[in-house]
């Protein structure tokens, strides 16, 4: 199967535009990029016309909760303790699987349509989680958060039990669309057993290390009194810090901390805006960049955005380093572009991902420039970052299938899984 | 002509909802507001079904220069003395009327088709910005921006008699829908004598004033450097406060600027994307609110932002108030759609609007929530502010005049006011 998009200008995702150029998808593989047409003898099964059209590395939102969805707007505007105790808990409680499917489906036709080629997910019910995003198409890591107590014991442990099946069972999937992470939930949720035997399965296999990390104040002023140590120098003492792994939000990480997840090569997810709507704070991510640390993107889930939209989260990592360091110049939008798909696809573990590059997998969104809130059009980056919003996406592609094109998603009965939502799920989750 | 909207989720403005309500519109005014059908005698021309529909207040963008549209995306993440000096004045000069029509013509069909019914634009070419609003159908509160240093003269000024010509021209156009106020640019491009003169002008009128305000730490300093107060303060002895009056920014106020700014009435524009992409700062909107100050939305600029869409900013007003203020219930999403309309309306002196209440201006914006990012709905408030963004809009209204629905502008000519930009404007702007 050949895909050509003639015409067009293309943001390779690092730095480079090429104006008017061609890109070719062969198999799901970027095979030409270039201003010249390719050289190819075989049958050209499609083509694209690009003129006024925008093409762009598909998106990595690498920090979601997708059953989450479930809550979008259920409990906004008050403080932390009473938004989990009093509203998401209660709910979370009343989970079953069906629900998380439903609503993990919901959030897949989000991201699908507004140009999120993958994701990573920290949560439970992650069996139906990965069977969302392998139905739909999408890539996704995914782990099961592991929580636990002094009396933790990895012999026994169900949830361990459960993440260890949910690798048996999904862990590359398709060619590796589907990967299955390890996960602490979060330093304050757990204990050094914990990180222990996480660090332990996941490094035996190989595989990704995902957790939350110094995301309130509180958080790390409390690990600081109990262990005297921050969760960064913890996690890293247990293992569980390295190229493989993921920290979600890093708000309160010290200089010290910054230092320590760049020399040892792990990722930090930035989700700019759930930590404002938390009331947790800003991130430094510039200086997380500046320091060598990969730093990624993402929304958390829908109850604390709420929105799946990476355009919006660009825009707004963008804005908020500028604003908070008193610089327009930080972050500029080629860095944000490349943070919002390139290091995403790194943290990952993605090695031909996350941009538009021969031999790359062909994840790619396309978006029409012809309207009038990206009109004109100085600079691709900037239109992608500061002007783009995620309903500006006419097409979605992974791997070169089309997920979404004009309105019209391919592989999810949109309108089905909407009914489904209210005749089951709403009525169980809400109305009990 | 009666318009009916029936079984719709009604956010009236002012915090209540109305779940599968009623409203009629009958010449341009709401005429019912309610869970019942209204009694009615008439003809009703039209009725829309609000299944799945969210129905709001259209939104007040009470900062703009809608001329430079054409600077979006030209000059990003660069400093503000390059910003300027380097990119945006040069193009300025090159403008003309055609050029100026052409970008308030891009600027308007954005605003429209994102949910904004009024702006309020600060600017040169104000007769073409006029004329685009005039046409178009919006509201808008235009004034002509004053600088001037001490050799100013009002009797001889030629921008002071631009503006005089300019409300001899407009001010009150079709009942009011077009607005003429008077404005200083700001205090550090202008000096007492021409706050005098705008006061003046203004006063003898009982017009509108308009005017930057301690947008940046620099202009602050250098103000209390050169008087020995602040802007705020000079202004307040100029006459130039008062509940009239409209501040754009107020990133820098003072405690003591802002109890002056709330005893005068005067309105403070809150620019929070535009204030963080220059690297200006974080206006303190949340606690200029509690002292009491009117406190409205505005994007500012397209070439700073780079967006016309208020949703944006409602969303990254509440959340910026969150997570500087380390408080997720800082700025609940009631009171940033409150700041979007009804505080935007009062700003722009318009009594009867920003609110769907009976004897209001049937000033709308219909939603689709049926879509995957929108579902669920559990708060419309929430749903408006924190899911929602301008591409969601199905229905924008202006007095009951239908400016945009599903797809179509009904005023404007999109393909040609495109067209004329690449072929006329750009050339002139950008390739001299």
């Amino acid at each position: 199967m050949n895909i050509l998009f003639k015409n067009i200008d293309v943001v390779t995702g690092d730095g480079e535009v090429i104006y008017n150029g061609c890109v070719m998808v062969s198999d799901g593989v970027i095979t030409h990029v270039g201003r010249d047409m390719p050289e190819h003898g075989g049958v050209i099964q499609r083509v694209v016309p690009g003129r006024g059209r925008l093409l762009m590395p598909g998106l990595y939102n690498t920090h979601t909760h997708l059953p989450m969805t479930a809550m979008r707007g259920f409990a906004d505007d008050c403080p932390l303790d009473k938004w989990l105790n009093d509203y998401i808990f209660p709910v979370e409680d009343k989970f079953d699987e069906r629900c998380a499917r439903i609503c993990a489906d919901i959030a897949v036709a989000e991201m699908i349509r507004s140009g999120t080629v993958s994701f990573s997910d920290q949560y439970f019910f992650c069996d139906q989680i990965a069977a969302a995003a392998a139905c739909a198409g999408l890539k996704a890591n995914i782990s099961r958060g592991i929580v636990g107590g002094e009396d933790f014991d990895p012999a026994t442990d169900t949830r361990l039990k459960e993440q260890i099946e949910l690798y048996d069972k999904w862990n590359g999937y398709d060619g590796g669309r589907i990967k299955i992470d390890f996960a602490v939930h979060a330093e304050y949720t757990s204990c050094p057993a914990v990180w222990q035997a996480v660090a332990d399965e996941a490094n035996s296999r190989e595989a990704g290390i995902s957790f939350h990390l110094s995301e309130t104040k509180g958080e790390q002023e409390r690990c600081l009194a109990k262990y005297g140590s921050t969760p960064t120098e913890l996690f890293e003492a247990a293992g569980l810090l390295g190229p493989r792994s993921y920290a979600a939000h890093g708000v309160w990480c010290t200089p010290e901390d910054i230092a320590l997840l760049a020399q040892t090569g792990t990722t930090v997810c930035h989700c700019p805006a759930s930590n404002l709507k938390l009331g947790s704070g800003i991130a430094p991510a510039a200086a997380m960049l500046a320091a060598g640390v990969n730093v990624s993107l993402g929304t958390d889930g829908a109850a604390s955005n709420n929105s799946l939209d990476m355009f919006g989260e660009m825009k707004l990592a963008a804005l908020l380093a500028k604003g908070s360091g008193l610089d327009p110049s930080l972050l500029p939008a080629a860095e944000v572009v490349s943070m919002a798909a390139r290091r995403g696809a790194v943290s990952q573990g993605r090695e031909n991902c996350g941009l538009i590059r021969e031999g790359c997998d062909a994840d790619l969104v396309m978006i029409n420039t012809r309207i009038p809130s990206l009109t004109p059009n100085h600079e691709p980056y900037s239109t992608a970052v500061y002007a783009a919003v995620g309903k500006d996406v006419e097409m979605t592609m992974v791997r070169g299938n089309v997920l979404y094109e004009k309105g019209e998603f391919k592989t999810i009965d949109w309108e089905r899984t909407r009914e489904e939502f209210f005749v089951y799920a709403a009525p169980k989750l809400f109305r009990d």
